[in-house]
């Protein structure tokens, strides 16, 4: 019980963050107290400063401290491949991989029809207008769910004529096939590979 | 990969707090950048206001905004009864059960040899003074660790001709005794109670 409003406060905005519940937001915040000058004024000033600093890639979505992004402005990558991902957390996710040397496209979600998530809520026609200027391949880099497979259908068809592709599926580096779903299974021997 | 370094630090920070490792810490940053105006900033002005307003109780060690905090001043609570804890988690833990209705010590951790957490380094000193006022029963509410039963006991030797009690052991509400280990069910059998 903290009775203090400020310190319930603190915890209440700390359990809406993802990863956080109330009980572990309690003890962040308690750890936050604690180390008042280490942690909790650090933070809450790095909170601050990514406010003012961060703003969406006019270009590609992605967030970054300028716009047009890092990755838009480096002349290194190659634009005439475009890969088109959900969210920002998966262009990061390819990025940190380091496979991917092109541009990217965030579409901010998927297609919903339970969430009512429409071509029109998602940057769809701005990424028809990308791909006229001399893009050669679009790399449909959607989550292997139902709305990210609808999605991916949705622009393939949107993307008539172009060379479009999308990430293979199958077992996962690591994984052990007793572990893993049918459906998994099934796409990696359909799409098995001479040795 | 977050390129801008305000980013990158917010993540850094968020990383240390706990129940979060680097992976959620990018998640929750992510989160808070695209609720700037809902989270981020609320969030930076809770911490900003909790850091500001939150200090020590000077009587029991408890975190609250006023000290002595609203434990120790609240008079409907019964100052003959002192509970003695590890850690504020643990005080607030208490409280959240509603079961005690006295006052509480916050010792400020356990006696660890092998962290060299020794008694000048806990709130020993004022705990020994605070009892020679009016304490008749002191509760140690110590963690059933290892170190926590070192404090205890070292507390019981100190406190020697004071009513002295300690937190039952046993198996917890809602437990099953096939998932307890030994030391706990062998606990709960010799305290067992005639119904």
């Amino acid at each position: 019980m903290a009775s203090g409003s400020e310190i319930e406060r603190l915890i209440q905005l700390l359990a809406k963050l993802p990863g956080l519940g109330p009980r572990s937001a309690r003890r962040a915040a308690l750890v936050l107290l604690k180390k008042r000058d280490l942690l909790l004024e650090p933070l809450a000033a790095a909170m601050q400063d990514a406010a003012a600093a961060t703003r969406d890639c006019e270009i590609c979505g992605n967030l970054d401290t300028i716009s047009p992004c890092a990755i838009c402005r480096d002349p290194r990558r190659d634009p005439h491949l475009l890969c088109v991902v959900e969210d920002v957390a998966d262009l990061w996710a390819l990025e940190r991989a380091g496979v991917f040397r092109g541009r990217y496209h965030v579409l901010g979600g998927a297609l919903s029809a339970l969430d009512g998530i429409t071509p029109e809520r998602l940057s769809v026609a701005p990424l028809l207008e990308r791909v006229k200027h001399g893009v050669d391949e679009v790399i449909l880099a959607m989550n292997a769910t139902v709305e990210g497979q609808t999605t991916a259908h949705y622009l393939m068809d949107m993307l008539g004529g172009m060379k479009v592709t999308r990430l293979a599926h199958g077992v996962p580096v690591g994984g052990e096939l007793d572990y893993l779903d049918e459906g998994t299974l099934s796409a990696a021997f359909k799409a098995r590979r001479a040795l």
